[in-house]
């Protein structure tokens, strides 16, 4: 059993053995841009851990845990010029460094070669392989347009929300999982059971994206708390509070939310104590712990020694408590 | 056999069966929208030609013929926002009509499905397919990718342009006809006489494009004569007088080219002029006939008989003799 240090680092090594050192170099440098950024590489840590639950050879499972970053990534440099953002990882995004056009192009080639490296599955796995990557590719982009839709919608609820981070971010996951238990010869349930494992701790891992960016500590999250209610973002946070409140503060608060710094200099203090009043941090915390404990069941539900899970619940533990 | 309407009118159907009543609609509806604007279906009819050729049951052939089709719709998408234009087959482009973002977005997703479609090969060549088609899907990016630099290089050679056509559009046609020839089970050898057919045809076809943008009747191409030359775009025409012309007169002629209607009001009489001077439709028509005989080389090579290859004859006959 490999550690998740012992599965990044080889990664990291297949990785840096697949520069995009082809021409037109316009076409590839944001590739090799994007991908030399400082990422947890979390996609195909887990694929490999998923594949390492059932099998020792890891050279198998290499160029598909390479697709799921590209795709993750592909998907990264065409939301930054959709969400007009400057900064990915804390570096220029792809479309700020070099233009709109280089990105949407680089990022479609990026695509074609994540579906070219997922096709390198052993041959009597690949149909179903697809089956799971095309389903979840679509699932994605239609997650980012409920996203890019719920921005300027006034009705947004709470199972909106939890349907649109499903797709946008936690299918990636479940497929990662799955597919690693595909190519590794997993029986179909077994298969099945990762991908719910994934797709739960997915959601979980977005609801705990909302809680740190409002009530974590800035010193461990690395960033200006409060940046989502600055952003006058629909977070699952606000989405709650807005289900809970009375109908007659319900407008006040509407507004508040929504109004900018420059109206409201003690915004994010003001939407704290809101969420406060309505104990938003509770409800967002046990929605968190159900997601969790659906990924747990599933994962126990595996059909594989405890010995062989120890890495990944070693990752499912590390997500868990991550403050950051 | 199928005749070539045949054909165009079994896909259509299969076309309209396909429409995307899905949610999210907004970005679904794009999709519908491009795929019902008024369009040759080239690519499939030819992926259905090449089937044809060896076996009658088309419906196996159908989908992929659908996923060349998805394809090609998704370049237009994107590339119509890279190049800002503003008409597509005489129609509101996908990203004026909505916006950048949904362009990006159905694009993306209609590409998934271009391979979604595609992986209902037969699975015993689903790997032989796609390996065609990602290198395709590549290649169709590095073309596009060299006509964006093109567009301000200033060293731009004939042999450049042709391998940018070729990349660009005409690949895409070789693969079309090979992925036909795939899965109606044609030897390796006719799969790689069907490519080179295909991608030999479809420069030549991109030459005669050139050629009528300039040198056409306005009655039968559809739209105004000089196009190209009042864009200044780096077409064969002007490449081609560019390596003819004396050195004492090249600059004069790039500015010429270059130069806007304000400047200079008689510019495309001016440009025909050298390229008359310079037999430059001469040097077009030779380059066109000869990819034309490569084209036929291959196809007759193909082993089969010739009543079966009837249809293609019939489709190039079509497009070489075409005035619009």
């Amino acid at each position: 059993m490999l550690s998740l240090e012992d599965l990044r680092g080889q990664f990291e090594n297949y990785l840096q053995s697949k520069s995009f050192d082809k021409n037109p170099q316009g076409l590839y440098e944001p590739l090799n841009y994007i991908l030399s950024l400082n990422a947890k590489r979390m996609r195909p840590a887990l694929l490999l851990a998923s594949y390492n639950l059932f099998r020792d050879d890891l050279d198998v499972a290499m160029p598909l845990a390479f697709a799921t970053e590209l795709f993750h990534n592909f998907t990264l440099m065409h939301d930054d010029i959709m969400d007009e953002a400057s900064l990915r990882r804390g570096e220029t995004t792809v479309h700020k460094k070099y233009d709109v056009n280089t990105a949407i192009l680089s990022g479609d080639v990026m695509m074609i070669y994540a579906y070219q490296y997922m096709a390198m599955s052993p041959p009597d796995k690949l149909a179903k392989v697809l089956d799971v990557f095309h389903d979840t590719a679509i699932k994605v982009c239609e997650g980012q347009q409920w996203d890019v839709e719920y921005e300027t919608a006034n009705d947004v609820s709470v199972s909106d929300y939890v349907k649109m981070i499903t797709y946008k971010t936690a299918v990636l996951v479940g497929a990662t999982m799955k597919i690693g238990g595909i190519i590794a010869g997993a029986s179909d349930e077994d298969a099945d059971h990762l991908y719910k494992f994934g797709e739960n701790l997915g959601i979980a891992f977005q609801v705990q994206d909302d809680i740190l960016d409002t009530f974590g500590e800035t010193a461990k999250v690395g960033k200006v708390i409060g940046g989502d209610i600055l952003q006058s973002k629909k977070t699952y946070l606000y989405l709650k509070a807005i289900e809970l409140i009375e109908d007659r503060d319900r407008a006040d608060f509407v507004k508040l939310y929504h109004s900018d710094i420059q109206q409201e200099f003690d915004k994010v203090k003001k939407v704290k104590k809101v969420f406060d009043e309505m104990y938003v941090l509770h409800y967002a915390q046990q929605l968190k712990e159900n997601y969790e404990q659906l990924a747990q069941s599933h994962f126990d539900a595996v059909s594989v020694s405890d010995e062989r899970k120890s890495t990944i619940n070693e990752i499912v533990g590390t997500l868990i408590k991550r403050e950051s």
